[in-house]
This record gives C-alpha cells, sequence and structure tokens, in this order.
C-alpha cells in the first residue's frame, strides 16, 4: 500500500544522501550541467559528469547511480549513453531518463525509443508533451516547456511505467508519479519561477537520481525527490517574491533551499496525495 | 525615416516577446549556454539550444529565430550551424550571428566567412574588433573583449550590413545599429559592469533572436534588444554598486533586471539617437 | 629563500593581473566553463576557451598561459590539449594542468600519464587523491571531492613536482604547494562551503593560470593563486553564514569577493606558513 509512505519516509531518504554522499553519474546536456552540479552538491550528493566511450562503464562502476538527460543529444553523447546504461544494468545500478523534448525533432525522438526498447530505465522523468510522446501518443512540444498533465497524459504515464516496468513522473504545476504496479501520487507544490530558471527539469531528474541510490523502492525515491524540490522551490519562491526579486535571485534561492530546508517546513508544507491503484 | 521608432515601439515588440515566448534556437557556445538560456527565459522567450546535424533543421522547423554564435566553435558545429541556416531562410526565419573572437585566429576568421558568404544571417552583433575583422578589415582581437567603436569600426558596420543586405550592431561603451539602407541609431546605456559577467554580449545575440522574432523590421529588432538589455544592465549596475557588491551579484540582479524592468523606467532612462541617412 | 615571498609580493602580482588584464586560454570542462570565465573576469584577467584542433595553436599563439583540465575529457579534447601544450611550450608560455578526477577511470589516468610525460606541465594542481594519482601511487578517487593531504600526498607532490620539474599543488582544507627544488608552503585558509559549489577547484587553477601569465616565479604565482583564491573564499564564507544563505549565495559572493578583495584584508587574514626545504 503506497500510503504508507510519510513525509518523515521521505526525509530519511534525504538523510541518507546526506550521510553517504553517493556519487551520481550524469550524461547530460551543456545548458543544465553547472546548475545540476551545484543543485546535486547543495543536495549532499557528490556529482560527476562524463561522456566518453573510454570511460563511460567505468564511470558507472564507481559510481551509486546513473542518469542521462538528451537535452543537447548527439550520436557520440546516445552512444555513450547506452554502453552506460548496459553496465548500470548489470551492476544493478539505478538508471534515470529525462527525454528533454521528445517529441521536438524525429531524432530526439528516435533516440529515446533506443533508450527504452532495450534494458530500460527504471525511472523517467518529463513534462506531459514529453512523456506522451516517449509513450508513443501525439503531443506537441515546444521547447521544453512544462505544462499541465491532462488524464491523457497520466494514462500515457502509467502505459509508459508497465513498458519500462518502473517509475514515471510527470512534472509540471502538479507533480504526478506512477508505477507499473498501479501506484500513483501527487504532489501540489512548487512555482511558477521553477519555469524561468533553466535546469530545474533537469535537476528534477538529477535529484531522482540521488534519492534512487540511497532508497531502492523507486516509486518512494521518485516521490522523495519531487518532494523535496517542489517544496525547496516553494520555499525559495516565497523569499525571492518578498524581496522584489526576480528569476536571476530565484535560482539562486532554490540552491539555498535545497541545501537549507528544514524537516519541519518540509512537514508542513508538503502536499501530497495518493490514489487507489488502478 | 528610422525617427520614428520610440521607446514605445520598442516596449510593444518587448510585450509581444512575453506574450507569444517565441522559440529561440541557439547554437552557441558552451560558456554562455546556461546563461543565454536563463536570459531568454527571464524575458519571456522559449530556448532551446540543439547542435545535432541529425536534428538542426527539424528544430529549426519549430523555431521562430535561429541564433548562431561561434564562441567555442569546431567543425561539426559548423556544419551544422550552415544546416540550420540554409533551413531558416527557407522558412524566412530570422537569422542573428555573433561573430564570437572573429579575428583571433585563422579559424575563426574563416567559419565566419563561410556563414556569411552564402545566404547571409540578417543580423550580425560583435564588438568593434570582431565588426572590423568581419567586415575584412584588420583590427586585432583580444580575446572577446569589447571597446568604443571608431570612426573605421562604424564605416565597417555600414560595408558588412551592405554586404548581407542586413543589420550589423556594434555593442561596447555606446552601441552602433546601422543597416543596408543606411539607418544609424546609437545608444549609450549599459553599464561597464556588462565586460565582468561573461557571456552578457552573446546574451545580446540571443536577446536580437527574440526582438526578431516577434518583429519583422529588423532594424527595429535589433534596436529594441540593444535598447532592452542596456537600460535594464544600467538599472542592473545601480542597484549593484549602491550594495557594495561586484560582479557576481551582477550577474544575478542582472537577470531579476531583464524579467522586472518597468517600462516607465525604460522609457526614462533609455537614451537613444538617429542620424541621418549616410 | 622562499621565505622572502610577502603577502605584498603575491599582491604587486594581483595587481598586475588587473592591469595587465592577460589572456588566459583554458581548454576545459564543460560543467566549469562558465564559473571559470566568471572568475577569470571578477580576477581581473581576460578568459579565452577554445578547444577545436583547427585553431587552439593560434588561440596559444595570443595568449598569456595555457590552462588544461580534463573534468570532461574525450580524444579530440585531449588531443588538443597537447597541440596547445606544445605551442605553448614553444611559445614559452606557462601551462598549468587540473587533473580532475585522476584515478577515477583508466582512461582519465592514461590521458593525465599523456600529458605529463613529455613536455609536462609547468604546473600541475589537484586534491590529495588526484595528485597521488598522477604521481603513480594510489588512492581511490570518488568523483572531484577534495579531501585532507597525508604526509603520503605531499611526499607524492613532491616526487611529481621532480617529475616535471616544476610546482605541485594540493589543495584542500589545507593548501600545500611544493616544487622540484624542495620549496614547501601551506595555507590554512579557505571555507567547506568552497566544496559545495561546482568548479571551485578548476578555478584555483584558472587563477594560477592567470598569476603565472604575470609572475614567472611559478612556485610564487600558485602560492599567490591559491592565497588569493583561499582568504577571497573565507571572507565570502562569513558573509554567506551571517546572513544564513547556503551554496547557492556563497557561488555569487565568491565571484564579489574575488573582484573586490581588499589589501589589508589579505594581508591579515592570510596564513601562510613556509618549510625548510626538504
Amino acid at each position: 500500500m503506497n500510503q504508507k509512505i510519510m513525509p518523515q519516509d521521505l526525509w530519511l531518504d534525504l538523510l541518507k544522501i546526506r550521510s553517504q554522499a553517493p556519487l551520481i553519474h550524469s550524461i547530460t546536456n551543456f545548458v543544465a550541467m553547472n546548475f545540476n552540479a551545484n543543485i546535486l552538491l547543495a543536495l549532499g550528493a557528490s556529482p560527476v559528469m562524463a561522456h566518453s566511450i573510454e570511460e563511460v562503464e567505468d564511470m558507472v562502476g564507481i559510481a551509486q547511480s546513473l542518469v542521462l538527460n538528451i537535452g543537447t543529444l548527439e550520436p557520440d553523447w546516445i552512444y555513450a549513453m547506452r554502453l552506460a546504461k548496459t553496465k548500470a544494468h548489470i551492476r544493478g545500478l539505478p538508471v534515470i531518463l529525462d527525454p528533454v523534448g521528445a517529441g521536438a525533432t524525429p531524432y530526439r525522438s528516435q533516440c529515446v525509443e533506443e533508450l527504452i526498447s532495450k534494458d530500460p530505465p527504471n525511472i523517467i522523468r518529463g513534462n506531459a508533451s514529453e512523456i506522451m510522446s516517449v509513450a508513443g501518443l501525439s503531443g506537441f512540444t515546444k521547447g521544453v516547456d512544462s505544462s499541465i498533465a491532462s488524464d491523457d497524459a497520466i494514462l500515457a504515464a502509467f502505459t509508459l511505467a508497465k513498458k519500462i516496468n518502473g517509475v514515471v513522473c510527470i512534472s509540471g504545476k502538479i507533480d504526478h508519479v506512477v508505477d507499473h504496479l498501479g501506484q500513483h501520487a501527487m504532489l501540489s507544490n512548487g512555482s511558477p519561477l521553477m519555469t524561468k530558471v533553466t535546469g530545474v527539469g533537469c535537476s528534477a531528474t538529477a535529484i531522482i537520481g540521488a534519492f534512487s541510490a540511497v532508497q531502492p523502492n523507486f516509486f518512494r525515491a521518485t516521490l522523495g525527490a519531487m518532494a523535496y524540490l517542489s517544496v525547496a522551490g516553494e520555499v525559495a519562491a516565497k523569499k525571492t517574491i518578498l524581496s522584489g526579486s526576480g528569476s536571476g535571485t530565484y535560482q539562486i534561492n532554490l540552491l539555498d533551499a535545497i541545501e537549507l530546508l528544514e524537516q519541519s517546513d518540509f512537514n508542513s508544507q508538503l502536499n501530497m496525495k495518493f490514489f487507489h491503484k488502478i
């Protein structure tokens, strides 16, 4: 029963990240690399970025999870992702995929298909249109914007979760986390300011990488990551707006909140709902 | 008559960006990617970065303008830029070129020559030495520094504008915007702090990408972009200096100002002059 | 006698950077590029990033020092580093190597070996495990974390300094600078917050690039760079902690401190010790 997952459980996973500082190996896009690394450091994890086919497998060999992000993909990088993913599966490491801009170009869709058709990732996170596209449904993707998940998108997430035998997260104004067993949770935290800083979505995926490195229940790990980021994002937004500042300041406040968020605020502000299995 | 361009016209173009959120496809350098994306988001546009030859044409196919920046060029990227540029011309999209470091190395100059010799960009923005170099005049480029435009540089800009049948902007302490029809405008806003943050010049070009996506008069679009950035840059500088802070804080204040600048400040602070056609 | 190096000597070198704005050519990793460029600008130097084999030698031809960083290495980049290094040696330019993650993967170790076996760099900076790995000693590298240098690590640094006939710096809670002549200095400044921002280590190496561009005594140049960064890092940390902020704010405060640090604070806070030659 997923109702057993309580805020304090998610907080325990966070404490594990802080005490164990798991090494998160990211093969990610050029735009978000720096911000993602800083988000992981603020969280208490250890980021490492390595994409060369000469070393990706060895780097996976010392990592605790693998995050793949196709934001600025190219053939060599996709090949490196496949090598890394295979090694991660052999080692039993969690693999998390961020299908940035899936559906925007045929090449992007084809690369995602390659990455999920064999040895699929354990967890996929995207916005509604990306998840619909990856699930094989239409859904025009305008750049990498987030949007509100329709019922169709949630059904697509369940379809995709079954296909990969894992967890799918649709992030947006409301975040949905579903899995292949029919579990479904919903988070109503966050702030529109999160869409005004590039790489926040990619960072959500990186944070899932950190939570899944310490929590083998990937539904719970994904939920913990999204819950932590969205509450921190809300706290940072309140501070930003209160000071009359904008998206530049928000980027900094978000990093601060990721590092300094307190359990009492997390517990009191978290707005999490579970649904019956479908 | 270019004298008809008033601050309120430029502000109307900004409002169009905010309401339409045009998708700006950038093939740009590794150093400025993150900052440029955040600048475009703060402005209200939608950034997308994609450089793989497998998808650049398709990405241009859904974009509203194309920004090319050679800051960290290499052969595959230049080839991708050419593919993207051709597709943009077929679609009638504005193409904006930032010849970062033109003249610093023969390879850089040769790549710029390739990019402007056939299907030239509609708009080119650079500092004085870069524009002189692209126009075929000497002018030693030390890194990517900005400087003050001499009369020679302005003449070079006119020559180049005629060559590409478009608009050329020399940015620096004073910004000059000229076009193939002989129009010439000058902006005396901005702050020396803008040269202490990497990628501000590249962001100027990205912002031109956003304005030209909503305003088909490219002289006006370029002017609007440079005017908006330089007034925002001035507002951000005042705030930074007043608080006794430095270039780190300035980077954040600039992003905030890009997002939050008000029309009354824009109108009252804008220092814009037009010259008779030459 | 190295005891002759006084804080005011190091400050003189800083003033030379500010007045000469030397061009520092970095071939560095994707994660730290933006931050490194901003650190160099805050310091008063001129950063340029160029990695294409078509132009690296020409870019070295106009630079005042060359910084190589293998954080996100791949074969083409290593090849470009070799070309650039050879050109730098011909021109007599200082070459500084940051062996990020050395020992983490065989490929990384092999690339470092390639870079130091012929025409070695003049200066190498890394954390204790990286330096031990480069010196040929074991030392497991978990990502790119810093740590405290053991006696073994310091001996490794001396061994490596003799091998390259130059200077080796181990950075960490305490920074050690040693050279092939047996000189050894120790800095006890800095803050743990420096490990919570990605690219601070890489920036240390970039700053060494700037100091060595104006100071031909590379032991003194390395010491000056590490002293300046660690005192600025300490000043920024105090400000960050006092305001109840976290690692996001720290990144900004560090850039501000690099730009605005005053000589009186540098002199009074610098904790520098010299040892007898071994």
